[in-house]
Formats: structure tokens, C-alpha cells, sequence
């Protein structure tokens, strides 16, 4: 019989596969001494040989399914159990010491993990020390005879079931066979979420103990639009479910022809649908989804990856290669936003109690001015290439925009000197993510050319919610209708000084808020590439009249999120 | 040659005294094996025994000057030093192992302090961990024939000179003879800076490294008015300070006369000036101090000193003690406000990397409403023996409030089963910390009969700045005039639905925010004891006309904290 469970609905779609639990049995293993070496030797090189013969055969199934840098991780696994000098270590163990192949093999790999992750500068290692973790737990495993879950051995489709979903996960992930994902924790902003839909992998998160409830194999169906999973569905469940997935692939099908369209609602008012990057290795993406710009360009990333503080020139060269390929759409580039927990291997940071309260972003900006003029003359430079804006993050007080402000009409004296038009095609805005912001929108917008509004910040500091803690994710409300007249507040503060007013949090890119946010008059919808081809589609059928007096109902009728949600659901089936 | 520094005024007062440096030298030692037992047996009994000479003398200077039970602690410390069993386990060390002094006292030492640390829930034995500690420390420098700062054994006024102040020290810390603090961190709301103004010692925090440029015995002033400090003084400085200093003693004594004085401006508005207590040992000062009744009572000191979670009982008996002890004047209770960063040891609660912004005070009671009905049974039953009104803390949504009082109704209706009357003098309010509920005071104000501002979370959340990290306490700014606005829009709502409109927070008791907050109508001002007679003092000189046209000009003409304050200490000259 089918059961049906229910979670957050984190990433649209629906899919039908089997369970592929990612739950790690218990690995752990007593130390003790062996009374027979040769035994222990060969039960080491069994474990080996079978470990390396699986990823040769898996590497063989997925040649040709995956590209060849994606092949090679499975080289570099079997190079590590075949390092010579890595069994002579180990062997020496069991033989001097006597020592149980677990604890022999764990003392020499251990070693050589905690090596790899001091090097905290270099991203390389970092992912080396992944690697010789993730060979450690195989190697356990087939030593205790116990089964491991390895995303990167799948070669048919399954639904993913988990605790919760790890970067690391995420790397391994391909989106050819896995066809759903259900998790235990996470909310709509956790990283599982975020990267469903990004992969759009149909996804449920915050279930609880589904982990518990479901059994590899088992039949699951994930309706990713309303959050519902079923086990074991029925024949006439999968049929019904079969015809939505058909029906949502013709939609996205629909959805691919808004590449070359212009966002436009049905009464013909123009808006700016637009990406949030990471690095121009996001831009193809960018382009793919006809995105009318790129709303929000990441710079963390850029010093997160380096051992150094990356100089002016390495940064104009990623600067200029971004706009460059955006083929004069406009780059909307954040200024570093960096703090206690994104943290630089060549800039120690003090431990914080709270550190999304901390000293971070423009708050470091100020006090270690340096770093930010070094990033502000390389953006200048990288300006004569492209549309370039400039926004400052975590703006709480108008001196702080003043100041930032300052330091930038510095940088572009000096380097007007020999380039006198340098930077006038620049706009510079700033975040509104803090709440005192949001409140002196209105004196705010008379110092910049936007805003965005990030509402993944001010959400959690308006309802003092860490967005990445689950105990208090039933406060990330964004369609709570205090939290909307702020919204409507910091937009029409803009508009009355000819500001423009974007938005690049979640939200932007919510179906559920889109009309609402037209109805308000927000300027620019900055989302996930991925999101982009279905917001302008909506958009497009929309009436802006009709959806101010949705807005004005919600916030006339509705008390809280759940009243908004209810109005707004009922309005769409009916526009 | 005097040299004046300038850090944060944290507290009012001037003192003048030699310097006291609070800094601990350095007591690390080399563990080694000693040649000759008898040497080092004696190196350790010359170290005990001075330093239990030491103790019996200083105890003897301070008999009559300190309460006996004050004086029993210098008891404890020479038993720990004679128990013959401690003695007995180090020399046996010395003996058998040949190790040093230093090394050996340690080792049996820190075994103790271990196991006392260990009783987490046992605020006692963890007092007593304290003591070892101290122990120890006293032994090492001895031992290294290093001199340790120790403030019990004060008997000529100082100022206090530390790189921070915590609780600790502030236990030790007799108002008699520190005449001053000053510190190298915290703001004026660091543990240093609330210590200081509740035991009425002037005070300047944040003076980055002035410990590094004062040294024992310098002569001080400290002018806590303004923030300033000097060192060596010339005579002529020294006299002017000492008339500061006397005109203040006198100010004070015509505080003194304000007991009994209603809390009315020259134009004859009433008003409450309320104190805020952590239990009802706090009482005694609350009528000392002519306050108006309560309006914090902070319940979670009730529950971190105990080992267990208190019973209905145990809280009814500590509650109708509480307001029994006012004697008619009101007792405003705050349920339970704990979270990651306040841990109670019978209920582990998950770490969080935000804690200010995690599952804390009514997110928990609403979640686990067992510990919160016990806690509103208590109350409601010691509301028959005074004037209790409640408030719930940390309300970020109309769904919450309106949950908690529906919890609160159904136990009132439970216990007027047998007592028909129970309750119905009991006012229900909430605190306004958290910036959406300030948005939403409006609707808010319909459902509760008082609204408390907790200034302090409310500009921590507002301003995204944690309060206890001195990186980014330049961002606590209750004068801020958009933060004006705010308070001045929740004073608005509450009056609109007659709420009474109260502030809890260390705003509450500025001289400088004080005009304003009369200015924009706020009805009651709760505040630590030592502070309420100069506040008192204060607004019957004051005109509440003139006061509303002073925050009138402030959100009209400045645009920021610095201008606000400046406007109104202007103002204050002429007013």
C-alpha cells in the first residue's frame, strides 16, 4: 500500500525511481592486536583488490555517460590504493606493531588527511583530502563487510534519500540518474535546495525522519511542486504522476522558447530578469537561460579559491572575462562579502559568537580599506569592456555608504589620471539586506543609482532567524505581509529618487511572490540562471494592474504568510 | 608630563587613584625531573606558606571593611592550601616521579578543578573550580616569584586597569577602594560597562591597549562622564577633577532625595521609572532606589542555577516572594529567555552558529510548551499576592503571540477552576526585539495590553551587529535617527490601541536618549536600580512640550548618531 509523506517543496518537478539511501553505516572498529600476520596482510589486499576492481568497472559503465575530467576522479582513486609507499606503511603496522588492518590502515591514512586539510589556502588539496577520506570509508567498509552508498557509481535512475545534502554530495551528483531528492533537514534556502534546483532535480527537504521510513529500492514518487512524497505508489499514482512530469516537460519545453523574448508582463511593462553568479564559469548558464544580465556576481568565490589576496590584475582578468562574455548585458558585481563563517586562508578572521552579526563584508571593507580599493580599481579597469555596476554589501548606516562611496570616487581620480572617461558607465548601488537600511531607504536612495534587495539576509535578520538553522526555519517568511509592506517601503523609497530596485534573494525567483513583487514595482528579478526561462514565462501571462490590487488585498487581508500564500494560490488559478 | 586618552564613557562618576594593572603574568612552566627531593619539597611549602600568610593578613586588614561572608572566602582559599590529602598527592609526585614543583602541584590540581568544572549544573562546585583555579595561580607565580594581580586583597583605592573585565572579576570588586575601570575592550553594553554603572564605579571601556601604556601605581583619573582618561595628572588637573568629582557627590545626594518623588516632567506628566532585576536578591535595591515597581524580571536565572528544571513550586515560591517583597508596586515577568548561548545543564540544547539569531526563548517554550505551562502556572497562582503582569520574549510573529496566549488562557482557565478570580489582574504584554514585530506593532498592539522594547536586541538585530563583539560595536546606536523613527512608530501603534508602551533595554536609562524618549511619549522606563533617582532627577526638569520638538528637530535635521547626540547635548546646555 502507498504511503504519503510530506515535506518543504524545495525544487519543481516530478520524479519516479527507486530509493538510493546516502545514509553511511557505522564505520567505526575496535584496535587490537592480530595473532596471525599474514592473515591480516591478505585480508588488507582482498579489501584493495575488490575496491579498485569496483571502480574500474563502475568507470567502465559511465565512460561515455561522463566526461572525461569526471572519469578521471576514479584514476586518482585507484592511484591512491595502489601507492606503493602507502602499503609499505601500512604493512610495517601489521607486522611490527601487530595491528589490526582497520587500525593500521586508518593511523597511515589519517596522516596523510590531516596533512591535506592544513593546507587550508589550496582548494586542490582540499579535495585531495575528500578524496583519500572518501577511499578510507571504502576501505572500512569492505574490511567490516558493510555496503556504502557512492553517488558516483550510479548508472540508473534513482530518487535520493538523505540526511541532509553535503557540497561534497553535490559534486558527485549527475543529474541523468538521480531523479528526485528527499531529505531529513534543510528548509527552501538550505544547500540541498539551492542546488536542486540549480541541477533541477525535483526535491522535498525537512522530512524529518524519512530516512528511517524508507528502504533502498523502494518505489518513490517525488512531487517536487507541492512537497508530497509517495512510497510505494500505486499503479494509478505513478500513471497520474507519469502525466504530470510529461506535462512539465512540455512546459519546460515552452519555457526554452522565452530564451530570445523580452521580460515583459501581459499590459506591456518592461522589468529585467536576471542571473546570480559565482564566477564566469556560471556565465554559458547565464546565456543559455536568456537571462537579461547578471544580477548579482559573487566576488567571495574569487578570493575563497586562492592561497593569496588576489591581485588588481588577476582580478580585472575575471572581471573583464565576465563582462566581456555577457556581450553587453550589464554585470552587477557585489563587492567582497567575506565574514566569520567564509573565511580567507590568507586573512585569519577572529572567531565569532554570531558571525552573520559580525564583522564581515563592507564592515571589513571600511577597516581594512586597502583590500577594498584594490577590488574597486580592478572593476574601474575591467569597466572599459562591459556594463559594469558596482554594489556594496551590508550597508546598515549612511555614513558607511558614504564612506564606501568615498574610497570609490578615490580609486577613479587617481586612475582617471590617464584614462579621464574611466568608470562613467558605472552604476553603483548597494545591498538592502539590513533592516536599519531597509527603514532609510528613502535617505539611502538618494546616494545610489539601485538597490537590491537581499532577501535572504534581511529575512533572517527581520525575524532574527539564521536561515541555515532548522529549529527556526519556519521563520524564513518571505511572503509574511509585515516583511512585504518593508519590501513595498524600500521600492517605492527608490522609486521616488529615480532609483532602480532589484532583488537577488530567493524570493526573486518565487513563484509565489512574482506577482506580488510586480504588484509592488520591483525593477529588476535577479534568480538562479535555472529559474529565469519559467519567471519570464510567468511574467508574461501577469496583468501588472492585477497584481497591485493583489498586493494591496494581501496586505489589507491577510495576517500571516500562510493567509498570503492561500490568497495568492486561489488568484494564480484564477490568472 | 600628564597624557589624556580617550576611550568609551561607560560610566558616570570621576575617580582619582594609583593604577592597578589586572593583568595575569605569564605562568607557564617547563616540566623536568629534579635532582634533590628535599629542595624542591621545601621550594613548595616556602611558596603555601607565604602565600597563606598573605591570605590571614589581608583578611585581617579587611575585617570590618568586607561582610563576614565575603570574608569567609580567604578561609576557604587557606583550607584548600592546608588539606593534607592535596599536600600528601604532590609530594608523593616529587618523590616517586622527581618531577618540580610547578609541574606536580598542577597535575593534582587540575585534576580537582576537572572534576568540579565537570558538575556543570552545580553553580556552587563551579564557584569552587573558580577557587582552585585561583589557588593555583597563586602558587605558579609564587613559585616563579611572580607578582599576581588580586583584587580581594584591595585595601587602598585603585583604578583598574584590564585588558577586560568578566564576572569573575567583578565578584571580587569592591566599590570602596576601585575608584575607576579601565579597559582595553567592550562597549556600553559589555559585562564591564553594566558591572560598573551597577555598582556605580566610573568607567571607560574600549581603549584598545591601554593596559600596554599604563603601569602599577601611575596616578589616574578617570572621568567617566566623558570618556576620558589621564594619566599622571598635573596638580592643577588633579583639582579640577576633585571639584568635578565633589559636585557629583553632591548631585548625588540630591538624587537620594528624589525616593519618594512621583516620575513627573516640569509640566506635570506622569510617567513610570521601573527597575530591571535577575531575582528577587535584587529587591532589596529596587526600594532602595525609589523605583516604580519592576519592569524586567528575568526569569532565567531561576533555572541556570538550578541542576534541575525548577518545579511549578519552586518558581511560585520565588515569584510571590518577588512581588510580595515590592509591596504593591508591579512586577513585569519575562518567561523564560534562554538559547544556545545562555545553556541550562537539564536540557542540552543543539550548538548553533548564530545562537542570537537560533532557537531561543518563546521559540523554545512554544516548541516544548510543558516547561512554559509549568512556568505560567507559577505565575498565575503568585499573582495572588501582587501585581504581576507577563511578557513573552522574542515574538517575531502575530502566530506566535497569539499561540503563547492561547497557552496562557487554557492554564488560567485549568486553575480558576478552584480559584474563579485567578489571574484576571494579570497584564499580558510581549517584548519588541525583534525588528518584525517592531513592523508589525500595529496589529501587535491589538492583542496585548504592554508592549517592552528591548532596546538591546532590538538595534542588534536591527543593526545586524552581535552586541558582545567589539568589531562592529560602532553599529550600537540607539540614537541612530532611523532607529528613532522605529521606536517612535512602535510608541505610536501601542497608544493607537491604548497598549501601554514600556523599554527595557540599556536606552532606557540614557541620559542622553532620555528628552527624546519623553519627546516621542514612551510611558514607562525600566532601567537598572543605580540608575532610576538621577533619571527621576532628570525628567522633573525636563518639558515634555520642549522634548517633543527636540525629537522633532532630530529626525527633521540629522542624519546621524553623531549628529543626534550632538543636537541633544547641545539642547541639554539650554534646557
Amino acid at each position: 500500500m502507498e504511503t504519503r509523506i510530506k515535506g518543504i517543496a524545495a525544487s519543481d518537478g516530478v520524479g519516479i525511481a527507486p530509493a538510493y539511501l546516502l545514509t553511511k553505516p557505522n564505520l567505526s572498529f575496535e584496535k587490537y592486536h592480530i595473532s596471525d600476520v599474514n592473515v591480516e596482510k591478505r585480508r588488507l589486499h582482498n579489501a584493495f583488490d575488490n575496491i579498485i576492481a569496483n571502480l574500474k568497472s563502475t568507470k567502465k559503465n559511465l565512460t561515455g555517460k561522463l566526461s572525461d575530467d569526471d572519469l578521471a576522479i576514479f584514476d586518482t582513486h585507484i592511484a591512491i590504493l595502489n601507492d606503493p609507499e602507502m602499503i609499505k606503511q601500512v604493512e610495517t603496522r601489521i607486522t611490527n606493531q601487530r595491528l589490526n588492518a582497520e587500525s593500521a590502515f586508518t593511523e597511515v591514512i589519517s596522516k596523510a588527511i590531516k596533512t591535506l586539510q592544513a593546507m587550508t589556502g589550496n582548494e586542490y588539496m582540499q579535495e585531495r583530502a575528500t578524496d583519500f577520506q572518501n577511499i578510507h570509508d571504502q576501505v572500512l567498509a569492505k574490511l567490516e563487510g558493510k555496503e556504502l552508498p557512492n553517488l558516483r557509481s550510479l548508472d540508473h535512475p534513482v530518487i535520493v534519500v538523505a540526511h541532509s545534502i553535503g557540497p561534497s554530495d553535490t559534486s558527485q551528483m549527475d543529474a541523468r540518474f538521480v531523479k528526485g531528492i528527499i531529505t531529513d533537514l534543510g528548509g527552501r534556502t538550505s544547500h540541498a535546495a539551492i542546488m536542486a534546483r540549480s541541477l533541477q532535480i525535483p526535491a522535498i527537504v525537512g522530512c524529518n525522519d524519512i530516512t528511517s521510513r524508507i528502504e533502498n529500492g523502494q518505489e518513490i514518487v517525488v512531487d517536487g511542486f507541492e512537497g508530497t512524497g509517495i512510497i510505494d505508489p500505486s499503479f494509478t499514482t505513478i500513471e497520474q504522476y507519469q502525466n504530470i512530469a510529461n506535462k512539465f516537460m512540455n512546459i519546460r519545453e515552452q519555457w526554452q522558447r522565452m530564451i530570445d523574448q523580452p521580460s515583459v508582463t501581459a499590459d506591456g511593462h518592461s522589468y529585467k530578469i536576471a542571473a546570480n553568479i559565482g564566477s564566469s564559469v556560471d556565465i554559458p548558464a547565464v546565456i543559455e537561460n536568456g537571462a537579461d544580465g547578471v544580477g548579482l556576481f559573487r566576488t567571495e568565490f574569487l578570493y575563497m579559491k586562492s592561497d593569496h589576496l588576489p591581485t588588481e590584475e588577476e582580478q580585472f582578468i575575471a572581471y573583464r572575462r565576465a563582462v566581456e562574455q555577457l556581450n553587453g548585458k550589464r554585470l552587477v558585481v557585489r563587492t567582497l562579502d567575506i565574514g566569520g563563517d567564509k573565511p580567507l586562508s590568507f586573512m585569519p578572521l577572529p572567531k565569532e559568537m554570531n558571525p552573520f552579526l559580525g564583522y564581515r563584508a563592507i564592515r571589513i571593507a571600511l577597516d581594512r580599506p586597502e583590500m577594498f580599493r584594490t577590488q574597486l580599481r580592478a572593476l574601474l579597469r575591467a569597466s572599459e569592456y562591459g556594463k559594469i555596476s558596482i554594489m556594496f554589501p551590508m550597508i546598515t548606516t549612511l555614513e558607511e555608504l558614504q564612506k564606501a562611496k568615498q574610497i570609490y570616487y578615490e580609486e577613479q581620480a587617481k586612475l582617471a589620471v590617464n584614462h579621464p572617461q574611466i568608470g562613467q558607465d558605472i552604476r553603483l548601488g548597494m545591498m538592502i539586506e539590513v533592516p536599519l537600511a531597509a527603514l532609510n531607504a528613502d535617505r539611502l536612495a538618494s546616494e545610489v543609482e539601485f538597490f537590491s534587495i537581499g532577501t535572504n539576509d534581511l529575512i533572517q535578520y527581520c525575524f532574527a532567524a539564521d536561515r541555515g538553522n532548522d529549529a527556526v526555519s519556519y521563520l524564513y517568511q518571505p511572503l509574511n505581509p509585515t516583511f512585504l509592506k518593508l519590501i513595498k517601503h524600500i521600492i517605492d523609497a527608490g522609486h521616488a529618487h529615480n532609483t532602480i530596485v532589484a532583488m537577488c534573494g530567493e524570493m526573486a525567483g518565487d513563484r509565489y511572490a512574482l506577482p506580488l513583487l510586480i504588484g509592488m514595482g520591483l525593477d529588476v528579478y535577479s534568480m538562479s540562471a535555472g529559474s529565469i526561462l519559467r519567471t519570464r514565462s510567468m511574467m508574461r501571462k501577469l496583468d501588472r494592474r492585477k497584481c497591485e490590487q493583489l498586493y494591496q488585498k494581501a496586505i489589507a487581508t491577510c495576517d500571516s504568510m500562510t493567509a498570503v500564500k492561500e490568497l495568492v494560490q486561489k488568484w494564480l488559478l484564477k490568472n
